[in-house]
């Protein structure tokens, strides 16, 4: 009882006695304060928080500390959320045809780095194409994609989403364009990982572009996916450097390795609650 | 008035209750939180806190805002030290014949990246060594040295410290090693910067060790001094990459690079209260 | 034919001439440099040399080639060595319990990253360990190791290497200090990854020793083998950053990261010819 | 005599025999190759390579060396320079308001980090904006600009680049951009320092821009000017990582330090002749 933890996370319009409000309520519902973030956005005069708690003696249940936390939100205009650390989203993972993504997550996934249930793993290519990956336990969707079927893979897509009850859907290098409709449905729990350090370069085959320009490090950008694919609110960066002898092949594979460092850094900081939207930007509460 | 921040840093076996007693203390005093940092050690079960706040009316006095916190102090038994933000803390610079971070603090002093005033350099080496620095409106103090005017220089050096009011003494590639009394009396409040990756190399000429090793990446570490010179809390350390076309002489130089900037972000968190000790570490709210 | 590659290594005491002798002769020989790099090691007064090279025309056998460069090497006193770059090397790898390389390697290795064949993969622990890994198409040897049976077990695992034709030996995470004479037997054909900085901190659990000092990073080693277990030729390091939020398992999980980026980079240059043994350091020719 | 130390460079079409026939040469002229490097571009067919030498016995004069290599250059239809490494080249530092490039040039220039001569100093502000800096033994000329006076104050620049010998021109944050005319004029002894990551944010205000993208990382980039500003051939570029806490004026703190070390190294490159221009790119051959 006592192990379990919770995280509240809120934003509101900043103004004195936040924090000294959120923190006296959980005082006196019998809360113990385990990691606390905050960030005054001085342009937007927006206030952004995370907190982890735990309960001294017996937990309340969720419900009961949503319903009791509701007349601090209300009095300073708060949305916010509280969650179970303990309690696993449900992640559906998109992927086409490079997986080294894919296989970094599952790792991540079997190891318990990645505290997170797979809702499934969707591709618009078939099985075979993931022979080596041991899948056993985890439900494969192909969901074969052309200019005329989008609409309706789109729908079938949508229709996992809801009956898997998935909480976050990652492009693990999902090479399909997500249409508005559906990534206005996803908006604030959709990631993609984009291969080349926005807003470098954008469009087709960046690392391409990357070693036409001769730049001398390339990187990878991990970010929510909205209706403007590559422009969402960024959660995390990286880069690596290259050289005049690394080929556009040589940028793919030196790309791989922070593609999938970049992505598995962001999904596990969304699953912690540690990214906060703030407009068209993130605040990242890193660990 | 309402520009003027404080900086309140604490420390305590961890409660419940603390975060909120705090922040309802600065509520009620008529304060605003603009950043909190907090940090729960698990394993000493100890809790560490930094809060910079203003006044939405007029500010108190800084007496009568530690008076004021005394209870709420007395209660947690906690240590705790408020300071004026924006007073400037008095620094003195101790180098030896090698000047590139002296170089780099005087840049970053009047710039105004480093916040400081400088409450005077001292050298072992005379004037003629810094003959290309710019030392109008500062002290210099040549304090020669010899292994048997060692004691004496050290009693001057002690003197300085109290006639100049210093705050920080900071050992800019100072090569001479302090007594166990002088580290004692400056304890939490002289910060080295360590040529080397600590643990990696200690003692003498640690880029010729690294060298002699072969090893691939080379850094610096800067730390709190304490009686064992190389043994202090660790503030900030950081590497470059090196190859076998290096020469000792290249580590050195390479290494100027990191040694400057690791002494300069190590100072400029130290400054800005960022720095808690924590026994024989460092708890650093980075920013 | 035309596009096989060859790779010629070499080291010598150094004078004048080598380059225009090496390169002389194998124009002559109707070859075409397609890579060249070279060390002059003034410490030591040793020179090495890569050069990777194709043929104009039809290529010679690797006999003809080694044997027609003997007066060359003669002629300079040159340890060398001639190989076809696209015959792939035979690599053991072995393993205990913790199989984050194990899974980096295998990963490289089916996407081609890795241009080697797997002779087979050995632990101390049983297959089982390995549940979701696909080892279809390798030999999996579970050779189980006490204080009484290591004797035994190093027998054993000779005759492995000696009856798949291994060309190098892997040690990817596993826990098994090798035997000065199984060490002795591997030299230069057996790369170890040291979960941590060295020399930092050798020994046992290193990472929890980081966490004790209080490191700010912490690092990855991949070096040969010698008796000394730690202490042979580096190869390659890398670094990440941590802070005091870190507990000495986040080290461990960040660790991995680090451990098998920095053990994939080292094989991948031992398997392309660019690692030269010097002494007890590396000449390392980076991509 | 026998520590002089000459630098050829050259590129030309690609063949087989060029390694054979430089270093031929070279060995019968009785020079001793102490460094080379070479690259084969093979999406354009170019050859390029670097090589560092001295006499065994007395050294011959420049021209001679020159005259002498004419036939070699011919037969390959090579570009070719050679230089003493020792002749230090003259550079002229161009700067604004913003005078981090030019301490730290400055400073690495008389520790003899950078070994050049210092040409002059030109800048559109007054003596009095730099007036912490010890410019004796150097000249300073104030060139005043404005719109109306911009073709005037770029023909008393060409004026002084002339009059003063200038081998490389050095933009260290001088913000004005060089008319088509005066880049091609110094068309490939012109480095810039670009306060940015490019190809990410180019024109006004980079660091505002990146900060309004909400960015995870900034960085900075050295170029050859041509008559596109932020778009000549890239030498070098580097990172920092960064947060929402950051400010656009925290960027520019940050930035400075990375814009300091590209714009060094990138000089300190150039000066060894490690910098080879290939069309819109360049080949660098690090240390």
């Amino acid at each position: 009882m006592y192990a379990e933890q919770f995280i509240l996370t809120l934003s509101c319009q900043n103004r004195p006695g936040i924090v000294a409000a959120v923190s006296t309520h959980l005082f006196r519902a019998g809360c113990n304060i385990l990691e606390a973030q905050q960030f005054d956005d001085r342009q937007s005069d927006l206030f952004f928080m995370r907190v982890v708690y735990n309960f001294v003696e017996s937990a309340r249940s969720l419900e009961t500390q949503r319903s009791e936390f509701v007349p601090v939100a209300s009095t300073y205009g708060m949305d916010f959320s509280i969650r179970n650390r303990s309690e696993r989203q449900r992640v559906l993972i998109l992927v086409s045809r490079f997986d080294h993504c894919l296989a970094d997550l599952l790792y991540r996934w079997r190891t318990g780095e990645l505290p997170m249930d797979i809702a499934g793993i969707v591709s618009n290519h078939p099985r075979e194409t993931f022979a080596h990956h041991d899948f056993s336990g985890l439900n494969f969707h192909f969901l074969k994609i052309s200019h005329e079927t989008k609409q309706e893979q789109e729908a079938q897509l949508w229709s996992l989403v809801q009956s898997t009850g998935t909480d976050l859907v990652v492009l693990a290098r999902y090479m399909q364009v997500l249409s508005d409709d559906l990534a206005a449905k996803l908006s604030g729990r959709c990631i993609n990982i984009h291969h080349s350090f926005l807003p470098g370069f954008k469009g087709a085959k960046p690392y391409h572009q990357a070693h036409e320009r001769g730049v001398k490090l390339i990187g990878a950008t991990a970010h929510y996916v909205t209706a403007a694919l590559d422009e969402g609110p960024i959660i995390e960066q990286d880069v690596e450097r290259i050289s005049h002898y690394d080929t556009p092949d040589d940028l793919v594979r030196k790309g791989r390795d922070i593609e999938r460092q970049v992505l598995a850094r962001a999904i596990a900081w969304h699953l912690d609650g540690r990214v906060l939207a703030n407009g068209s930007k993130t605040v990242v509460f890193r660990d």
